[in-house]
């Protein structure tokens, strides 16, 4: 199979952990006999730096002209306390999914048994945990209109939906629940927003033509609550995209670290494919990163975006071993870890790639 | 002293609780020698039932001529599945958070040490955990407009804060801090929400009139991971509406309980004191629901209130001891709690009173 691959790199750790995802792509082509050819383009912080505009031209282009994306990370602590700065890293990240139509962000929250003492839950509300959460990427209070008063001292965001945006994605959830475990768990605040109730109604129409898949509607609150407390209930969570933001983050720890989930993102074109962790900056360029969730991003874009299913499985499957063997990063460690197994970012890699 | 103390049991579960609120109010009132007299009103699906408003006019009247209001729940799971209902049980809350100005919602996450063992949580990633949540009540999405189309295809609410909004509870969050240990974080979405970059920017002014308090400004996904992460790294969290009910019910689970957490709502006139479970119908009329947060609401009344400190202790050192000596409701209990001391409402209320 021939495939073209953009990188970009990003921010922080972004270049860091990327090097090691793209390592493993080059090793799957290899082995499994694909041609995979690569491109490499700027965003965030770094776009910003080179262009003055986080998502460049170019690299919009040579995103719509790949196969597939494997991004980095994105954000500067520079612009995070400084709120009134114009242009922002996170920019290019919201861009780029509304331009190439990526509406859906599938996170899934797998354990690895190897990790279940990482987690700052108990092993046993853990065990048996696996969710898939499809946070919806295009619209909500991200896209909608923002205002700023003139005395600058009242602020908006517009928090809106359209009955197609939620149509599309609950569809990719419930195709996702029938063949996994049958259930979905739809959230949001319904009891207080309007967008919410059209969330609602849309989700409760589209059940109808999944009747084998028993569907939950619950309020966000409740939801990141029951999160904690038995996150095994869930299955496919359906929800809308700060919602989803918020609550994939909460999940992150279930799975032992950030460094351990990697999402997608699809829709209309290009898929885009990354870790769930931001860009780090306390530990950027010191070899610490867990290259980990850059690898597991690769695992999903083989899977998803190329089907190609036992490649993608040969990289899991190496991951599994390498955490078998009793390798960790610093933040999947804990107290039972040999402290020589504790690996930086360069070694970790090498580890997975063997 | 004497005082008037509305009591409004609302929906599901909140007459249940509130009775044992109420009783220990009486009890308090005996021993310490004050003079408490009480009123009822209705509130909510109770409200809606009754006069076909979630918050009868005379519920408001009777709120603004009390000292104080204990509250039980809101909420009917028939509303929930009908997203086109257009009287809702919780419209009674929001209305009367607003008409009583109850800006500054306090929640504050206290651990007793023998319900360690209830949480989801590993015990050594709990103890020593103590966070005040203030979260803002009175504006946000929550109150903004709120738009639907005409093909009812698309819905909106507006996300919006102005600038004095935040100002009054970051003081009041400051004050606090000031008191406690020092620290405070707030918590946003400046990364991407113009609300938030306003949240923001009013924060850091207000911080710099509290130079010994340590701030720290965070993103709510990376908070909501936080808090499972290392809930002891938190003092004092201030937020707005929406992130704070996600936050404070995510917290709950730290304390073991939704059960075992209350809430005080204070701003301009008579402060609001309830428990932050909801109406859970699920178990409403069975003797089942835990009466401690609602005795733990009578606690913050009495302090924040009325400044009676000796007797909102004597309140908490009777769920101690009740706790101590080994009485738990269904929800708080563990595999090592004794059967026989799993008690009903009634019973769990009388072992506090004794
Ligand atoms: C960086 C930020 C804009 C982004 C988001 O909020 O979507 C991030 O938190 C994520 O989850 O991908
Ligand atoms: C019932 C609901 C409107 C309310 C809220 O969202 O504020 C509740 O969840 C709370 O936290 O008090």
């Amino acid at each position: 199979m021939k495939k073209h691959i953009l990188v970009i790199p990003g921010d922080g750790i972004g270049p860091e952990v990327t090097t090691w995802g793209k390592a493993v792509l080059e090793k799957i082509a290899e082995k499994f006999g694909h041609e995979f050819t690569f491109d490499e383009a700027l965003m965030g912080h770094a776009g910003i730096e080179a262009t003055g505009n986080p998502l460049p031209d170019e690299t919009l282009e040579k995103a719509k002209a790949s196969d597939a994306i494997l991004f980095g990370a994105i954000g500067h602590i520079k612009y995070d306390n400084d709120p009134s700065a114009k242009v922002r890293p996170e920019q290019g990240l919201l861009k780029i999914r509304k331009e190439l139509g990526l509406y859906a962000n599938l996170r899934p929250i797998m354990l690895f048994d190897e990790l279940l003492d990482a987690s700052s839950l108990k092993p046993e509300i853990l065990k048996g945990t696996d969710i898939l959460f499809f946070r919806e990427l295009t619209g909500d209070v991200y896209f909608g209109e923002k205002k700023r008063s003139e005395d600058r001292n009242t602020a908006s965001d517009l928090m809106i939906y359209s009955r197609y945006e939620v149509e599309r994605i609950a569809i990719k959830a419930y195709e996702a629940a029938m063949v996994r475990g049958k259930k979905l768990c739809s959230v949001d605040k319904a009891n207080v927003l309007e967008a919410s109730r059209l969330w609602r109604e849309v989700v409760q129409d589209i059940a109808k033509q999944y009747p084998e898949v028993e569907t939950e509607h619950m309020f966000i609150d409740n939801a990141a609550m029951q999160l904690v407390k038995n996150p095994k209930k869930f299955d496919v969570v359906l929800t809308a995209n700060l919602f989803g933001d918020i609550l994939t983050d909460e999940a992150s720890q279930i799975a032992g670290s950030m460094g351990m989930l990697a999402s997608a993102s699809i829709g209309d074109g290009t898929g885009f494919f990354e870790p769930i962790h931001g860009s780090a900056h306390d530990i950027a360029g010191q070899d610490k990163a867990n290259p980990l969730a850059s690898i597991l991003s690769v695992a999903l874009m083989l899977e998803i975006s190329f089907g190609l299913k036992d490649e993608a499985k040969a990289v899991t499957d190496a991951i599994d071993k390498t955490l078998k063997d009793g390798y960790r990063t610093g933040d999947i460690a804990d107290a039972n870890t040999d402290k020589s197994k504790i690996l930086g970012t360069k070694l970790m890699g090498q580890k997975v790639l063997e």
